[in-house]
């Protein structure tokens, strides 16, 4: 039996997990809420950086004695291995927690069996599986379960689905504000991956500049460019940030790896750099959160890879007719096959609206 | 000074103007509240169809005696002509009404004049401009103002802007529940228009068969056909509803003209027949409001010559990447040339959404 209790500390440890986002890869965001036997919250914490306090342990400290007895409530299963920080299970036990319920197990085999362990130790252990727990956690899960970078796929596009007019001007489709939420966006990411097409044509920096707080840490930015023709001058090859260049293994690369980190990977079907191999090399990175942007033709051979876990739409309330679509050739060639998603949130920004969707495959598995 | 009571009463007056919506043209939707002198809700009504009893007679027929020294908030102007019934400045006048609230002017310079009316006869009349009773009148007031029908255009597509995918296949890129709320639509509209390519294309029937009631009406269905090519087998020339079929002034129409009504209008710059004329022919025939369906080609046309004064888009939470673009050519080079909406309302259909604007410079005039 779940108390009221203990779900409104769910709730409110997912707002708590989600201030993480952005500083923890590639560890989870978690949150917890301590609660004392009479159900009043006794601390909260979160997990704020990689090698910082796990969030129980954040919360326990917070508690101090009025955890004894208590009840631990926790969006992800406490972990029962000693990585940078001891076991969480531990900390649990010595606080004497009486009670732990959390909202999505662990996947992780090194760190799971907290559960096992903490029963084994007396405590009692409740799994409340919590839809917004693990969505709050969605990157990392897929990070742990897949063993591939989650991948958002941003796009910006006219009511009638074009990212730039005839002449090819497209520079701004949308509103100031709905950039602003891009950076926000690129800074809760780990890697900001574009294709050499985007930067010839609009030279971006790819960095996190979300106003109103300092990026914690610069995600990595990543430019897809088989052949090597990223310019010595590009604004993404400044000092901001790190960037990594995927070329093709058969590419000369030359002066680029004196600007650069620059990675060879495989061409997909002998035409731009194999996706796959692109997040099977992130992923060796301990890149948890990718942030595509930038290319039609790249967004077409995320989706027909099927490594498209989110997409964040922004739709600007114009309509252009003509010009390029904001979608190329992602493998479908009749309408069975259209890659469909569920919409998740749908968020006015500015004068634009935001869609975020996730793929209904996904969904069901 | 307009009083609490008062505006209370133009909300409800408005949502009762709506409930004409479809059945009132070429007259406007109008609702009316009568109140007592203390505030209280004497009488309600509203103009049903045309012909019917207007909106102020409806409402004081209810009030009876009640009205006497009251106020009629009303969403139009109170007309001061006699038409296919008496003006309601005397009804109002008649029942001793002593007060009329009014949301929005008459355009209409036959019908207008009642609030000087009114005012002449000792009447205290005040204007609360209302921009839901402008809304809730759009296609009448552009009708009145602009000589020419309102006209929406619809359009579903995927979240990237295609309409079909690479093969074709269009049917059904949105959900059921989507398509329901499109004969809704249909059902409010006056006529529905398609291009000959729709027709070839989908053979559609082009009637307003909303569920859960009768529709009061069947819109008039319109084929912008300018080479004749309808074949007399569509199903858009069977019984259901009158069909109107617009052919080039050099075509040659034969054996259509036994199956529908034909007219002959010119070509916009030697191609498909001009917007512009096909709605001076249906403002002529008294229809108020359009619903646009139906061909990308089409839709630019009318887009290009300002004639889209409302967008239902209908997007479906899928991906294509290819396949017919949701809108072709619109006049439209380069991206300061965009046409420019403002999004009026976003609303979950099924799992599709459905996004209404209008145009941004409309907004203003």
């Amino acid at each position: 039996m779940i108390s009221t209790a203990e779900r409104d500390a769910m709730r409110r440890a997912i707002r708590l997990a989600a201030l993480g986002r952005g500083s923890t890869s590639p560890n989870p965001v978690v949150g917890c809420v301590v609660l004392t036997p009479d159900g009043e919250i006794a601390g909260e914490g979160h997990h704020a950086y990689a090698g910082g306090p796990h969030a129980e342990v954040a919360a326990l400290a917070r508690a101090g004695e009025r955890a004894r007895g208590g009840t631990a409530v926790v969006t992800l299963e406490p972990c029962a291995h000693t990585g940078r920080t001891g076991p969480c299970t531990s900390a649990l036990l010595a606080a004497g927690i009486a009670r732990v319920v959390y909202g999505v197990a662990d996947p992780n085999p090194v760190a799971a069996g907290g559960a096992d362990a903490l029963r084994a130790a007396g405590v009692e252990v409740e799994f409340l599986p919590d839809p917004e727990a693990e969505r709050v956690n969605a990157a990392w899960l897929t990070y742990a379960r897949a063993r591939r970078p989650h991948v958002t796929w941003k796009f910006a596009a006219t009511l009638d689905g074009r990212s730039a007019a005839a002449d090819g001007t497209s520079q701004w489709i949308t509103s100031p504000a709905a950039r602003e939420d891009v950076h926000r966006l690129r800074a809760e990411s780990d890697a900001i991956v574009a294709g050499v097409g985007t930067v010839l044509a609009d030279d971006p920096l790819l960095t996190a500049r979300p106003s109103g707080r300092a990026a914690r840490r610069a995600p990595l930015r990543v430019v897809l460019d088989s052949d090597a023709r990223t310019p010595l001058t590009a604004r993404v090859l400044d000092a901001q940030a790190p960037t990594l260049v995927a070329v093709a293994e058969d590419a000369e690369p030359g002066p680029l790896e004196c600007r650069a980190a620059v990675v060879r990977l495989p061409r997909a079907a002998g035409r731009g750099i194999d996706p796959g191999a692109l997040l099977e090399e992130l992923y060796r990175r301990e890149v948890v959160g990718v942030f595509l942007e930038g290319g039609p033709t790249l967004a077409g051979s995320f989706l027909a890879g099927g490594y498209v876990d989110r997409v964040v739409a922004y739709l600007a309330p114009t309509l252009l007719g003509s010009g390029r679509a904001a979608l190329g050739d992602a493998g479908v060639a009749t309408l069975a096959e259209a890659h469909r998603l569920r919409i998740e949130d749908v968020t006015p920004v500015g004068p634009d609206l935001r869609v975020i969707a996730v793929p209904a495959a996904k969904e069901e598995e």
